[in-house]
């Protein structure tokens, strides 16, 4: 006996249900669940996956057994829909839709109004009491089939409606007749005729054959294939087909079509929310031409527009109980697909409707305090991404949209940082320092950012760039301080010089006032209002009281319960005491990451620092670093304060000293001036410094190694800020972490100089501190030779970033000239730089983690690159176990709820180094 | 009882042997070898390295059991040697040195003449019947014991002696008499009593304990330490210690002192040779105040001084037996040490000798004829890197010496390529080939080389940098083209504009001649005759008849040994036909590596490279590219025709495009001329194509995919040669290689254009080539995802430069700053750009070869990076199971020794796909 390929669904029964998704696809699957419920959905039956893969295996031929079996599942459609394929007195007209496992929207054919032909259609005429109606579907059959299955081109066959209209002057479909629609008909076929040099075929089974063929021949073409590419789906899944029983919402006025969603899907109230059209198809609705009408009084809007609740109550009734059945049944809010034919409801799908973040939120803490649902399911169910929207600032929506239509979008980038800014374009650092300081808002415009740029950065409302991805230092620095950004505005012409820009043929000069939507990537001209999201009001800027937002008290809730099932602790990337406090409000439990270097650019400091680099002696630099120790002491004890018994992975200097000297002569200059240096001394400093890849070059470890001093200096402001700190009672956990590390020898011989200064300084101040000594695994060496470093390490901290260029061999400065293209081409499915590559990276850090835990096993291994803030990362580094991810703040509460997802999908019994040392 | 700590020689019997080396020492365990063979050696005895060990872990005390031992070994010695310890008739007198396993030469402290005291010093008089000579032993033990073991600062005695030589008005140590000395004594005990406030010992047994604790202390001095480090010995290994009776070489007419060598080290002939003083100490000799003597007749250069065999007839015939004995015994070329006291001959010493290549070789080749030793004892002898003096040009060694003394050694370098080369200093790549037009020599004088140099090199005899180290480009291409060069010369001050170099105060100037020893690193001015070694002559130049050359004879025997005994094949990196010649007639069994790159700097081809680069469409690119496809064409067809029969890897394009065009405005400007395209263009297209890292940019198959049209034309450009040549009747086995893939699907997507190619081309011309598709693994991603990329890949080739660079996160044009003072300070004890980093690199390469073979088992693996040429890197790609290495031309001879050692020292059965196909 041939295997089972088709699967009947219809009068409450179903061979299929919603656990054979692989099977029969997702549409299918739901149809058969549908059905299973005794929910009114037109009967038919569904061709499993397994004949698509048939299919092409064995040379685009049906395997055997096939027929017999859809023959079989139509007569059993016939017997319950009480009519016949192909009969002229009463017919069964089909639809014949594609369904893989996942949805691929507008990718794969389908077929309506099938079985239609010259003598079915007079069944439909009879049935309808409608020849308009009728012989608009049989055009729409021949047209829509001819395209997908015969492969005449749809444009002939419109270019003859459109002839047509102007023959009668009018300019609607609509007001053609049926007299036009049936000569159109005759039309149609003779072009089919003529293209192909074949009839069109009559035969109703001869057509479903075609139509099924050309489903299954639309899972290979072209646009299909990359869409599967870039969405990682495997080509061997194969795509199912649905062949259902047509009705239809446009046979009078008892007829109607409508979706409608089981909540809000804006705002997630629990409120059934949906649009319906009398005597229409869900084509009409799509059209654009008839305004639809909302379901119910609840949601109704415009007082002229008549409801269903009000035109067909038993219907809306009936609806209603539906829907509740279906969300108590799928435990999710659904969005639904219904047609009335003739007062009698037909469910046409039901599926987890998309919604809003917030809506998402609200949603899922209601459904588990109604007990639809448990914790886990919530937790599972929101995308950690989407939590970003929560926290951005906003554009008031009316304002924006009206200015955006009177023609002022200037250009989209990549939204690199979501929310709104707004404020005046400045084209320098200086500039939007000075206007913070007149209490004014900017908008901080750079061809691309510089770590000199920090400042300004800070001060601006938002950052636009013309050049740089999403991983751009732009785009970094911008993401850690929360704030709005859009990079890779191409379509930017900025002059520094004359402080000017040009956009598409208009110019923006200093002070003029910009917006710009990080979360979409629209650069606008002119002023719109902002304001933070409502949770930042109520966490950080303590504008609202907690009880006064429930969004908050939702988010706070969602919050709590992913900390409970996290197995991963969440630390974060933080260089000043306001963004430690920041993250701590989001959550964090310490930090992963504090670059010092940021410390050195501070204006009062980078005199100093330049000293330094200009010395000539181990002494003379020892005089200059003597000049920072005590700065950067107040930076750590701004820190260690805010993180009040939570550890702080301090980074010794990392970037290479050239970073932080003038390269344009005129600098140099200006610079040599300043410093009563000779421009000359400045200069061939300046030159002897340069680097050819100054990625590979001399920076983290090496530098500390080669000037020891700057280690020793950085070591004593660490322990004096944290013995100062301590004695007032604040319980204070350094850890030191030397960058770069490649050998273990280098991560000796700094070590060697770190725990020498603690002891000096413990023994000096007489206050006992713990403290850690580690490393950033962030070269290939370093993970592979992780059991040799783990000896003089307490703690790894994986800098993915650089690891993923080293692995990669890829420099994130220089990838945007050819990543784009991988990406776009497939060569690449996925941005290395957002998401860890699992099988390159990712197979090197596992490494590293083994190797580490060889020879320490008490050693804390966690993460400080961006991917700590990565959802699928922090998934990977759940996997293979490490303790705790770092990001910045403002995703600290992504982090917090991607770990919880983590060790839901992944349960298992690692020790956290982490929390058993904290918690 | 105590474990056995003291083993005693002496008088034809010793308890140890040779073979007991860990525990004996070197020095140790020869002397007892060599008093085994009955061969008169003073008595005594040896203190293992065991009891260092056990010093250092019991806080610096003597085990138990050891002074027993030490007393018993000394009755023995006492009893053998008929004198007493302290006896004042007769007394005893000792050495006291170390000999650890390895030889360390200089490092550790000696003692001798150790039990003089006021008491037995008369002794000594009575028995030498010199009181001068007694008195000068007394003081020389005073001063190396207060210096060595009472810590005493021995320019103080140094300048006692002075001082009274200025009193008597002598210059030299031999005018002062007995009485001098003996009042020199009586101060030196002075001194040691103000220093240390102690008597200087009296008593001979506490001499000894304070002699073998200080040799025992001088192992944990930090110069031992550091050089240690640098040698990579064990802390653990230890130091033994050996106690000897002193013999005088100055006791009169029948006394002597002598080193000899059983075979000539200069040339290796098989010839006794050596030097010997009547009447004098070793120390002597060192001081280089009386002419040493030939020991015999067959090496008497100058017939005025007396051998001697003629002096001590019977002394030189007992000698001439010893000496055959030791090298029967040792079966390798002894260096000996010898001392005649009153008529015996005492052996000293007996170890390997020092010897130059040329001796090494003939030493090594006519062992064998004798069959003194076996060819695999051969092959493991020479040193592969010093078949590199075998094939260097040299200078003539009278003139240079001649030239070095009148003051024109200019500078020191790093000797980078060795041989010697002489010409006019040229500045400009253009100026070598004007001068080597005209037939003239230059010297090519850079600040550093890059690519565009290449010609210039070529036309050069020699190149001379200011900057760069070992591994830098002048070094590579310069080692590459067996070109002598000298590179970071840090002693020029190289002025382009004027064609000018300061060096050490003198000026040079374009023209001016200047000669340069790539052997050893000097810079000479003017000119030194020169000429090619005599291997190149037979070999290469075809100037003398292989049969008159017995050098040659034996290089070719040697070779033709390794070639049997490895499993490792040798392939060359040539890049032209030339190259690929020079290669196989050093024994190259393929090409491992053909960069088409510089192919794309010849001065027709840049033109149409930059058309290429400049245009903006693909079409544009073609049509560029259409010009350089014959050319490219006609560089494959010399070298295929070269190969015959043996694989040829060729490399697609790997530079950034930018490094062909120029950068500084002034060249834009010129070439914008040349090719009628606006500066302004060109500028822009320049800009837009620096790179922050280029190593880490776009290069590699990343042109090749944002530019398949340049991989395609590479491909018909490859296939059209080999088609042609086949067509010769020439065997021809192209093997495509991609450079830089991190993910199997670039690999994929070069391969599918290079193999659609070669089906073009083949059915084209109807002739069948066997090709393969493969791939550079230079990015750690390659290897670790090696199993995948396997599958698109017929072979690998370790970039092992690449590899390094991304490993280790270097940058080899960068490292310069810091490499350096990581070899000084002992935190990289090698340079990973020399040798192979096995714990790190190595590991990525073991994970690429097993996983690579996991999916394709047919894979052929090998290497051509600059590792490929390096012995020890060689040894650990025969372990890993790579199947060849590919290395520069005039390394292949130097590559097949090293593959013959790793084979006979690690010999296992292992396929070699590259063997089996070619072979």
């Amino acid at each position: 006996m041939a295997k089972k390929y088709v699967y009947f669904f219809g009068a409450g029964k179903a061979e299929g249900n919603s656990g054979m998704r692989n099977l029969l696809g997702g549409k299918g699957c739901d149809l058969a669940e549908m059905t299973n419920l005794k929910i009114p959905v037109p009967a038919g039956f569904t061709i499993t996956t397994e004949v698509c893969a048939a299919y092409y295996e064995n040379k685009k031929k049906f395997p055997p057994g096939l027929k017999e079996q859809v023959i079989r599942g139509l007569s059993q459609v016939e017997k319950v829909m009480g009519a016949k394929f192909g009969d002229p007195r009463n017919p069964l007209l089909l639809s014949v839709r594609s369904g893989a496992r996942v949805s691929m929207p507008g990718m794969m054919d389908t077929i309506l109004n099938l079985g239609l032909n010259d003598r079915t259609i007079q069944g439909l005429i009879n049935n309808s009491g409608d020849e308009r109606f009728a012989y608009d579907s049989y055009r729409r059959f021949i047209q829509m089939y001819s395209d997908v299955v015969l492969g005449v081109d749809r444009d002939k066959m419109e270019e003859r409606i459109n002839e047509r209209k102007e023959q009668k002057g009018v300019k609607l479909d609509l007001e053609l007749t049926a007299e036009d629609w049936k000569e159109l008909v005759a039309e149609f076929k003779e072009i089919v005729r003529q293209v192909t040099g074949k009839n069109f075929p009559e035969n109703p089974e001869k057509q479903l054959w075609g139509a099924i063929g050309a489903v299954f021949e639309s899972w290979d073409t072209p646009r299909a294939i990359t869409y599967r590419k870039l969405n990682k789906i495997p080509d061997d899944w194969g795509t199912a087909v649905n062949v259902q029983t047509m009705v239809f919402g446009n046979m009078g006025g008892e007829s109607a079509t409508g979706v409608a969603f089981t909540r809000d899907p804006a705002t997630g109230e629990k409120v059934f929310f949906g649009e319906f059209l009398p005597n229409a198809q869900g084509e009409d609705v799509v059209a654009g031409i008839r305004t639809p009408q909302p379901i119910n009084l609840a949601r109704r809007m415009d007082p002229s527009l008549p409801s269903m609740e009000e035109t067909l109550p038993k219907v809306y009734k009936e609806l209603e109980k539906i829907y509740q059945r279906l969300e108590k049944h799928f435990k999710e809010m659904q969005d639904i697909e219904f047609t009335v034919q003739q007062g009698k409801l037909w469910m046409l799908q039901t599926r987890s409707g998309k919604r809003t973040a917030f809506a998402a939120l609200r949603i899922a803490v209601e459904m588990v305090e109604e007990r639809l649902i448990d914790k886990k399911t919530a937790l599972l169910r929101m995308d950690p991404d989407s939590l970003n929207q929560l926290l951005a600032p906003i554009f008031d929506p009316q304002a924006k949209s009206e200015t955006v239509q009177s023609g002022r979008l200037l250009a989209k980038g990549l939204n690199a940082g979501p929310g709104a800014a707004c404020g005046q374009a400045v084209f320098s650092p200086e500039r939007a320092m000075e206007l913070a300081r007149q209490g004014q808002k900017s908008v901080l415009i750079r061809i691309e950012t510089s770590p000199e740029d920090i400042h300004g950065m800070n001060a601006a409302e938002g950052i636009l760039t013309s050049r740089g991805g999403m991983t751009s230092h732009a785009a970094l620095v911008a993401r850690g301080m929360g704030k709005p950004c859009v990079v890779g505005c191409t379509a930017l012409n900025i002059h520094y010089a004359s402080a000017v820009m040009e956009v598409n043929g208009r110019t923006l000069k200093e002070g003029d006032f910009i917006s710009i939507d990080g979360t979409t990537g629209e650069v606008i001209e002119g002023k719109l209002p902002t304001s933070s999201s409502e949770i930042i009001q109520v966490l950080i800027e303590k504008k609202i009281q907690p009880k006064e937002s429930l969004i908050y008290q939702q988010f706070a809730k969602l919050m709590s319960w992913a900390d409970q099932a996290a197995r991963l602790g969440v630390r974060t990337n933080a260089d000043t005491p306001r963004d430690a406090t920041t993250a701590r409000l989001f959550g964090a439990t310490g930090i992963g990451l504090c670059r010092t270097e940021h410390m050195f650019f501070e204006t009062e400091r980078i005199a100093a620092v330049r000293e330094m680099i200009l010395s000539d002696t181990a002494e003379e630099r020892r005089r200059a670093l003597a000049k920072i120790l005590p700065m950067q002491k107040n930076d750590f004890v701004g820190i260690f304060r805010a993180m009040d018994g939570y550890p702080v992975i301090i980074r010794t200097l990392d970037p290479p000293l050239h970073e932080f000297l003038p390269h344009a002569d005129q600098e140099i200059e200006e610079l040599a001036n300043q410093m009563g240096v000779p421009f000359k001394k400045l200069k061939e400093r300046s030159e002897s410094l340069k680097e050819a890849n100054p990625m590979l070059g001399h920076r983290g470890c090496r530098v500390g190694i080669s000037h020891p001093e700057i280690t020793e200096m950085q070591a004593r402001a660490i322990f004096e800020a944290a013995c100062a700190v301590a004695r007032e009672g604040i319980k204070v956990i350094p850890e030191v972490m030397i960058p770069l590390v490649g050998h273990v020898n280098e991560l000796r011989a700094q070590r060697e100089i770190v725990v020498r200064v603690a002891k000096e300084v413990i023994s000096q101040t007489g206050i006992k501190i713990k403290y850690m000594v580690g490393t950033m695994i962030e070269l290939p060496r370093a993970a592979i030779t992780a059991d040799q470093i783990a000896t003089a390490a307490d703690f790894f901290s994986y800098g993915t970033n650089d690891l993923t260029q080293t692995v990669f061999g890829l420099s994130r400065d220089d990838a945007g000239k050819f990543l784009p293209f991988y990406r776009e081409t497939g060569i690449l499915t996925f941005d290395p730089f957002v998401s860890i590559d699992q099988l390159g990276v990712g197979q090197v850090m596992r490494i590293g983690v083994e190797k580490g835990r060889q020879t320490n096993p008490n050693l804390e291994i966690g993460i400080c690159g961006e991917h700590g803030g990565d959802p699928s990362s922090i998934e990977f580094c759940h996997r293979i176990g490490i303790d705790y991810v770092s990001c910045s703040p403002y995703r600290v509460p992504i982090a917090r709820l991607a770990a919880a997802q983590a060790a839901l999908t992944y349960p298992r019994k690692v020790k956290n180094a982490f929390r058993k040392k904290y918690e």
